[in-house]
């Protein structure tokens, strides 16, 4: 059966069994110990077999089974189903990869189901067997270990955003102008959109979780979503920020831009002003007019070189003085 | 009679029969039935008598016989009226066609009424037909039914913009700069304006559809409601996406444009300058002076040449290596 | 005394009598009747005496004789006093003429006082009276009636803005660049500004008269109001899509003008650089050196100016390829 | 001791007595009399004194001593502490003075504290004498009379920034663009953000006093602050409204710059074109070959002469009609 | 131990003795007294020790000992954990230094750890022990007395900043254009940005504060934090204000860039125009027809060089006329 990674059972925060997934409804007759059942994109059988085990609302499974869902939190009754979206930096291809996780959690259970990209949550399950007395309360600790894992994963990406856009920005004051510059900026702006498709809406979910009155969730690890809470709504600002900046920077190329251009502009009219005195005296001289006096004199030819010369060169130095050279 | 599509009885999920529509009232005193009518642009005699039969307020009736109405949803006592935008992608003309659709629910009965190019809804009543146990949960599940198939309509037309939207992107990094490329950001824009002007309220609809207290919509359809919900924010949010998308696509297409037309007037400067050196240089020699000794030089001619062509040489590497070239 | 339209008694719906201004508070004793007072810009010795009739509050007497009122609507006790923004097209001038209107309501009375350019109330009177069933509900029903005339006001305004809008956008994608076509996009802007400032308050207003808890307005007047509602919230999100599509269309404009003045650039480049070949051949085939072998050869002028010809004719070709021709 | 400019008991609305500061609390005991007193930047002796008097709140008095606040209510036990922004007109320097009200207001007494350019009081307590039957409801009262006299000062200011955004739109349309249009954009928005500053806060203090649930504020003077309320809103509804037609009126400018430059540019291009023609003619026929037959021609320089202002006829015909000239 | 700056026990607002960490616990054991323990950049040793003591909260010691946090306000029990953004100005290397500051405060004691630049907190301590009749208040108001002094300290920030945008304006409107106008905007976007992010979740911390109903914040302590809070929202506004204007000089430095440009390109247009005068004049006498009348005339050179003068001084003339020139 394709998608299964593990399933055990916990009794009082500590490992019990493995169980199968027939086994669950058997198991969650005693009172005293919950399931933690891990999934990876599995197929509609297995999914099936879940709900069937434990009772699951046939719209939560649809969702599951088909994701591109958006990050919420929806309650049936007294269990809840979650969905978020997972992100990881993808080095090798310079781009941010997105995943999805769903979770069901209920009175004796938490089911995680992972799609696309992500990491797996061994790493969770092992960090939380490490601390049986936190573990202990039960499959509402779990979701927050889950919970905090995926939202602790935005932390490094927003970093490697945050170095690109310096990066970006020492590109832009050095004045590069390459159409890569812009493109970068437009590739930029959509990973933050992307990212804060993924986040924003975290902050709300985490907040709901604060204050969901559920046995579920009982009193005492409510700091610990207000600790998960924190860090989205952090995550949240840092992408705003970011976004914010990147304007900013957009704005500033653009200035740039415009700035160059004016002095290229200054330029090109200040040269053509010095060019256009030799143009005019040579045109002059010429002239095929048979009474030209000047063409006779002797010294005629270096006389007007270097009248025109000195010309240019007052012209220069004015346009350097005023700043247009 | 212009306009009726359908009227049937239900009980207990399944269809009973055809009803006339002068029967309805007399088919609603069975307390377990209920007519479900499917009305296509009535003409307002139609319409008058269908209120007479199901006691229908005046000005709702107006609104469904006016068209032209945002989407919204109104309570009348137990009984409530809605009006939807549907949408339906025109491929041959490459754009978005827009009905409307107004529904009276009330206790006991449901009326559908299309306005405009729509698809039909007698495939939403198979489908309803085909899960007894859920339609008998009565009018409320055939309005879900009913607004979850006009949401899902719109995930093909968002899907279909991404699509002209990366194409757009592709144009405008390709820097073609057709006049063509503004006026499709132009249309886009618009096209995404009418879409968020049929979907936004369609949240709001669906939200208050999940809280009201209202018989007609019993507690266990309410997760259907909210599943409406969840779609009509999904469809929201994609298309408050694409709109950010494109905004910065226009940024991004003045952008490139000004980088082109910085470098198109460095290339005019720069070309300008190195021409500026041979014609200084015939412009002397074409001069008339009688005295000018250069041009009685054996070698005169090609020495002249030699050096202007050199001194244009140099000035082109060195606008090369700076970029203006 | 100036600026009284009308003073009528109603009772059951129907039109008693007309009544002195002097004899109101006489007639208000009869619980069963009620005043509707018509006033266009009425002094303040008419205003005074309708105060004292009816017992009005002094701030609400000053706001209605001063005007300039944004639409707003205020409890006194068991009255209201409702100001409304009133606007009319002037065809003429190609203009939005804007009035105003004050309502005085309370048990037993209608006043309404209109101020500057605006349509008569006469007709609603008139259609009022022709419902009697409806108009039996009391001054409460007549405000709708007065406040729905006014709202209805503004759909031919927007229609044709509308069509203002299509045209702007037609004459934009044709590039025409006039200076006209900016002045008329900011006089639109400010038209629609004026506007929304006109219609956004009647939202709420409208809001708050179905929200009100008073003996004033009958429960089975509510729908009545909330269809007013509906009606200010098309117009005002109408608006609302006009100023977004200006604010898209004034973008577009900038962005052809940008591609429009790159290409002139480019252009202005290219013949730049094909003039430069003759005027550098001929220039130095001008030059009077002694010895210029070329000058010599019988076919040299024909040469010379085929290979002048040719090398035009190339780099046409090649700035035609890369589209700056 | 500097600063106090009066100091009145009044008692049943009608003036009693001067008061001196030292015999306030002696005055209050008379629980039917309130006092009134008006100071000027007052030195801090003074404030101390009338603190110990009335038993004000030291963070209130430190407020009030050190100015620089933005405006706000604050509640202290059953006493008010109020800071306003007044605004005056100065149309020597054509700009605006900024000055600051501080109020204390407690049952049996109301401080106005001045700084900065601001207009006296004195005709506010004139005005209430005048009414004793109002000026009776206590300093309630008169607390809504001086707030209605800094509201209201800004009505002509915003009028008269009205007229300079009129002139200033007749300026950007006339394409005048001078630097200092730029530089007088940028001025008054400086203003108007200032005050937007002083006006908004004003909005949520005279909406609070409507609702304080206060013996300070009885029953019968809401509506007087309600209409403060909505002179405030009014004032900044105008102020926006101005911020939205400045920034259109900048685009404007900056849309109608890029129109002029698009022309330059392209006039530019046309006469460069035009003036190419007699240029390479003339180079050609200024070419020394030997054998070039049209120079031998008789009638070879008027032809050449003639073909050439021909051409540049047709040229100029073909630009005047494309729009370039 | 590295990182405790000093412990100390208070009895009624008066300082009673240093306290070795070790003894908190032992010295809280008398009721009346409180302990204020002041830490910088603690090891986890010392945190942890101190946690040991006050029983404090695992996260908040784990958000303690990080750093990083967004400034915020959390309550475990009848316990609060704060964190701040302190800043800085570093005149030497112009710009602001931020740190952090993290408080524990509870019944009993009061824990405050800096990280990086800030200032000491001594001066706050010597300022509360020399009011003993506020101290006595408790750990409230040494809460109160640090956020006020760590609010306080962005007044001289905002205001170094605000001479900073004068002086940006100045260079603006003198229009010098360098790139290191557009840099400088750019820097202190940024700068205002991270201000923003500091100071703003300040305002909802100390609003918070505000109103917990906590026995540690006791009634009258209520108008202190108000006042931090007020502070909060005028650094907040001024930033917003400051961001606002920055905005509007940057759209008028494009502006005027704008301005600019268009002059040029209408110089150099003017001047181009101009001087094809004389180049074609002097390119017609140049050609070498045999047949060429005005060459053979006495005074043909004079008179073509007056003609050509003269003609350049007409259109020089209508060029400054026009405002080209």
């Amino acid at each position: 059966m394709g998608g299964l990674v593990n399933c055990v059972a916990y009794a009082d925060g500590r490992r019990v069994a493995d169980v199968a997934i027939a086994d669950i409804s058997e198991t969650l007759k005693h009172g005293d110990q919950f399931v933690w059942i891990g999934l990876y994109e599995p197929d509609e059988g297995l999914l099936r077999e879940v709900q069937k085990e434990l009772g699951l609302h046939d719209l939560a499974i649809e969702d599951a089974h088909r994701a591109h869902q958006r990050p919420k939190i929806e309650r049936y009754g007294d269990s809840l189903f979650a969905a978020m979206r997972t992100a990881q930096l993808n080095r090798a291809e310079r781009r941010i990869d997105f995943g999805e996780t769903h979770l069901f959690v209920g009175p004796g259970y938490l089911v995680s189901v992972r799609h696309g990209p992500s990491l797996s949550y061994t790493e969770v399950r092992a960090r939380c067997e490490a601390t049986p007395q936190l573990l202990r309360k039960g499959p509402g600790f779990a979701l927050y270990a889950l919970m905090d894992f995926v939202v602790d994963q935005y932390f490094p990406i927003v970093d490697s955003l945050e170095e690109d856009l310096d990066q970006l920005e020492a590109e832009i004051f050095q004045e590069v102008f390459s159409r890569e510059t812009t493109a970068r900026i437009y590739r930029m702006k959509r990973e933050l959109l992307e990212l804060k498709r993924a986040v924003s809406p975290l902050v709300d979910v985490s907040n709901r979780l604060m204050r969901f009155d559920l046995a579920l969730i009982p009193e005492d690890t409510r700091p610990y979503f207000r600790d998960v809470y924190d860090h989205a709504v952090r995550i949240n600002e840092m992408v705003d920020m970011q976004r914010e900046l990147l304007s900013s920077a957009l704005e500033a190329h653009l200035a740039l831009i415009s700035v160059a251009q004016n002095e290229s502009m200054k330029k090109l009219t200040a040269w053509a002003a010095i060019i256009a005195v030799p143009t005019m005296v040579a045109g002059v001289y010429g002239m095929n007019f048979k009474h030209m006096p000047e063409l006779e004199w002797a010294f005629g030819y270096p006389a007007v070189l270097a009248v025109t010369v000195a010309v240019c060169a007052v012209l220069y130095a004015r346009f350097k003085r005023t700043g247009w050279l």
